[in-house]
């Protein structure tokens, strides 16, 4: 389906994949530039494991040379809708969404997946580095920001040996951070990215069909739509 | 044994316990200016579980409010002595120990540490982060110095709702940054930290006992010899 181009044939490049929209279309993006990759997923003590699994047919769609599926319970530690059973919001309306940081917040959920990625990059050998944040729409998170991942970047050379004596440099791309979710799934589309493989919703049914309600579908749904493309996920009814 | 100030009787405060010499008389810094400890340890994948036994003793000693054990498995992405079946090295020079990275350096090991400390910390809404880290003995781990310190507590505050918002600024306190062992063990001595609850072994027997040779060791006595105090630890003959 994607055919890379033979620019970086043997570049390994790490990514952080969650299974949603965003990091399925990076993964593309990097398997076009011609990266080999290596793809990082964490299992924080989400309430579905949808999302992993999602994670598991992109990482396949994209060759991964390894796919690390790696446990950290974060809800020891306490807090947000996305590991607590705190009620997720449904059918709020743009303005809501975009006004401050939503109850999906994760502390710093962000910088744990970062560092993790950053372990696992030192450790392959990889000093580039994709992940699929997007400050554009769902610009609450501020772990999302630009001015943080140049904050992590100038981190990660501080804080590794590959980075202090020279083996590496770490770059952290973020190739959809000023992209809106229309373009965004407008790039995947044209990289030949099947979205059907992905998942986004923040409260499936037990068998995993999407709520079409919360934030994420709904920001996913205005995407499709202003993209003038049609979702391949189905939606309960 | 720690009598706690009273300036600071209900501020919370995160701190990293690994169970070695270090962080007890961080910990015991932190109670001693009168911060409410919440400690975390994490068990990375080490290969053994003394360190988190050690932990466990010095969190009660130090009346911590709160002891979560988090299971990051890095050895899932591979790499170092202490979480692979490399050999641990013994009675190297001292030279030698401070000659480059050791071969006990965990990739990225204190910015998956801190972050996950930052989770904490913002969970608990503490905005004191303590760490035991030490730029002086054993200076080769890029991730004790203190620039990386500080851009780690930069990001802290870009990456977090709390920080961003204003409700918490997020300080690293890293008393024994420019500390001798010997200074250490005498600052931990006056405050009444009981060593012998502690574990610096890379490599211990299978009751626990410490070799006496790896490079912790080594620093470890030689720390002690120069403070002119008694190691209550006991080594394997």
């Amino acid at each position: 389906m994607i055919s890379p181009n033979t620019l970086k044939p043997d570049v390994p490049a790490v990514i952080l994949l969650s299974g949603g929209l965003d990091s399925a279309t990076t993964a593309a993006i990097a398997r076009h530039d011609g990266f080999a990759l290596y793809a990082l997923s964490v299992d924080y003590g989400q309430r579905h494991h949808f999302e992993l699994e999602a994670a598991r047919r992109v990482a396949q769609a994209v060759d991964a040379v390894r796919h690390v599926i790696l446990d950290v319970d974060l809800a020891q530690l306490g807090g947000s809708a996305l590991t607590d059973a705190i009620e997720v919001p449904k059918d709020r309306p743009a303005a809501a969404m975009s006004d401050g940081i939503p109850v999906t917040y994760v502390p710093a959920r962000n910088t744990v997946l970062l560092s993790l990625v950053l372990a696992y990059a030192e450790t392959v050998g990889a000093g580039d580095i994709f992940v699929g944040v997007n400050a554009i729409d769902y610009s609450g998170y501020p772990d999302c920001r630009p001015e943080y991942i140049e904050a992590f970047q100038r981190l990660a050379n501080l804080a590794t040996k590959a980075g202090v004596e020279g083996q590496l440099k770490f770059v952290i791309h973020t190739p959809l951070i000023c992209l809106t979710k229309a373009q965004i799934i407008r790039r995947g589309i044209e990289l030949g990215v099947d979205y059907s493989l992905t998942h986004s919703c923040y409260d499936p049914d037990e068998d995993g069909l999407s709520c079409g309600h919360c934030d994420a579908c709904q920001l996913r749904r205005k995407g499709f739509a202003e993209a003038g493309m049609q979702d391949p996920l189905k939606y309960q009814a």
